[in-house]
């Protein structure tokens, strides 16, 4: 069986804060210890660009996030870590995406439809000050997505939309030229805590609330120290229901210490003392980190080379040869593959092509597969109630699991049973393929 | 000085007619001939997905074309000649540019405001069956002209709209981010003939009245029986005004042969000997390209070589060299440029940052130039009344033409003019850099 791919990416745009380390990073590099996970990491700078009109930061930025990732134990050896940028074949797929996706659907998107908001309640055109790139946006992370066939992405509840679009952009791809993409499904971990910042609302850059990371220890404890609490007097009883101190605490503790974090706190622990704890517990956790990712900062010539090599493997074995493909899928061919033989109409004969499974849903409302080569239908399936039935029967096909009895397709007209194993084949060996890069 | 680039690109999604020869690919051709411009001719097949779901026919139109421009003379080791999608600098410029587009802007282009015109006389939805491809193909095409600093573009009157957006597109990007690209300017030949077709219309893949340009003789024959005519007999007087005939007759021949063609209409020349003049001076001209374009389509794999080596040569030269510097421009920096002694929040000291010119308009109204290292301004212009006047200000100084008294422009606080010098020639060496590709 093939790894579960699981894609995580940061955009290029902050720096680093205790937020992003226990929502997004710090559950990432935990879930990598499985076996059964090929993990990508990826730098997201095209993306820092819709919003980000500061060249300096974008740079500072992915020096200071990639060092993050290394610093708190990315095995580049075992996993993908590589710079968006570094994969042209990204914008290339990003172009091939535009042109199926619907204008419709990326009109209903959320953060543009903030955007549109905005300019209404300020009486502005719908679109002033909205660049392309935060309407096209989606298109982009469907292509960082697709580009490597990722399984899983494990998002926050606002991401969960743009994963809905990658799949229907996926989607429509392999209805119009044949099954190429697997879509992806998203990953939500309730359990994972959003952190709170220094003035109790979510830590986040847009807040101006944050807790870098790495931020040297005298700082790091100025900033606690600067933590919004009430005014309760030492002695007096403290409510953990809301607190942020308590939330933070919460974070880096394990259950015991939490338990007792929160008997001083009914035990009315001044908040003095509350801070210089929460601290002391982050700080613990933190400052080996710390250490690393400074030894990290002082070379970044090291940083670009891991990177690059993180991305130049990546392309070899994986977004290259997938390009191929898709080039190839829609008509972007070496043009010594044409036919030239008389027949000026037909760009080749049918058994030249390569078999494709095409799904679409049919006036009964059902969803069909057909296994395709050419203008040939090779098998044709029954109707299934969800796409999703059709895509994962797909699915098992072309990793040779065609089952025993196999009664919920049929061969095409004049189609032996021979031609289609061998189309099978292709798709089998296809896969072997894909996997031989990281094996 | 530099010489004039001049861009042409054909969508690769249809069979070249005898209206793409006369109204695109000869005037082009023509105009090969002058000393000095640097011309570019490229196959537009991302710009053929967004219409056209049939790879095949994408794939034999790349073939078709490119036959036809290298069958009709051009010479490939004196222009420039690709497939776009060899280019990956051009979807990767296409994002940053994307990033840049006023949304506002897109919303008011022709094309996709014509399917929204379509979509509401039926009553569906505005972006009903719209792709995003319809949308953002202005960007596309802005890249294209951008990517290599083209100065012209010729195109019909509807493709104004388009250049104007890619002026503006660069324009965005070198406000935010220096003096970067060239603004182009639009071509419009209105000598060149609009074609009439087989049904007096304007001759158009989308009218399906056309006459294939390498038609084999017995079908351009037929073709041509085919034209619309009145019912005038043999012996009356025809009417030359608004016979399609006459028009393509006219396309063809010499002033004195369109003369002699006007007389035998005044005399009442019979419309099947009319066609038959019109198919022999149509196939003396066509009959000795059309044996070359055979020969060439006979050989698709030495057309792929010739774009591929095309291709290769223009990235070598022009794209990817062009590409690193708008990618620094723009923050996609190699990491270990990043200054690391200290201070954490600036990304790299004054004086290693790049100069860069920035253009803007200031509350007076008028349009202002300053020219910065970093956060250092060494020079700043007076106030110019048009955007244009201060871009080619900045475009003289650029080229190393200062001028005598230079009074519209004064040093910054503590600058020297040898600093400013040091400064400008960096500009001037990468112009020539820019030209040593193809000199």
């Amino acid at each position: 069986m093939s790894k579960t791919r699981i894609l995580t990416g940061i955009t290029t745009s902050g720096t680093p804060h205790l937020g992003n380390y226990v929502g997004a990073i710090r559950p990432a590099l935990a879930s990598a210890q499985a076996a059964d996970v090929e993990n990508f990491y990826f730098l997201a700078d095209f993306h820092a660009l819709v919003k980000c009109g500061d060249p300096a930061r974008v740079q500072r930025s992915t020096l200071e996030i990639a060092a993050t990732w290394l610093a708190c134990g990315l095995d580049v050896e075992k996993n993908w870590f590589y710079r968006q940028s570094d994969i042209p074949e990204i914008p290339e797929l990003t172009w091939l995406l535009t042109c199926v996706a619907g204008k419709g659907l990326l009109n209903r998107a959320h953060a543009y439809k903030a955007a549109v908001d905005r300019n209404r309640a300020e009486g502005e055109d719908d679109d002033a000050g909205v660049n392309a790139g935060l309407f096209m946006y989606p298109v982009l992370m469907a292509a960082d997505i697709l580009i490597f066939n990722a399984n899983k992405v494990p998002v926050g509840r606002d991401q969960i939309q743009h994963i809905e679009m990658a799949r229907d952009f996926g989607q429509r791809f392999n209805h119009l030229y044949g099954e190429h993409f697997v879509l992806p499904e998203v990953v939500i971990d309730d359990n994972v805590a959003t952190l709170p910042g220094l003035d109790g609302r979510k830590m986040s850059k847009s807040y101006d609330n944050t807790i870098p990371l790495f931020a040297p220890r005298n700082e790091l404890k100025k900033l606690i120290a600067g933590i919004l609490t009430d005014s309760r007097a030492p002695g007096e009883r403290k409510d953990t229901e809301g607190s942020a101190l308590f939330q933070l605490y919460q974070a880096f503790a394990s259950k015991e210490e939490t338990a007792a974090f929160a008997q001083a706190f009914a035990d009315g622990i001044g908040w003095g003392d509350a801070k210089h704890k929460l601290f002391e517990r982050i700080d613990a956790e933190v400052a080996p980190l710390r250490e690393k990712y400074e030894a990290l900062m002082a070379k970044p010539a090291e940083i670009e080379a891991v990177l690059r090599d993180g991305a130049a493997r990546l392309r070899a074995t994986h977004a290259t040869p997938t390009l191929v493909r898709l080039r190839s899928a829609v008509g972007l061919r070496d043009l010594s593959t044409v036919a030239v033989d008389g027949d000026k109409t037909e760009a080749k004969k049918d058994a030249d092509a390569l078999p494709a499974f095409k799904q679409y849903r049919d006036a009964d409302g059902k969803f069909y597969f057909k296994l395709v080569q050419g203008e040939r239908v090779l098998l044709q399936s029954v109707g299934f109630d969800s796409p999703r039935d059709a895509g994962q029967r797909v699915a098992a096909i072309k990793q040779g699991e065609v089952g025993d009895d196999a009664s919920d397709f049929l061969l095409g007209e004049g189609v032996t049973s021979a031609e289609v194993n061998a189309a099978l084949a292709a798709f089998v060996a296809a896969a072997l393929e894909g996997e031989g890069g990281k094996a």
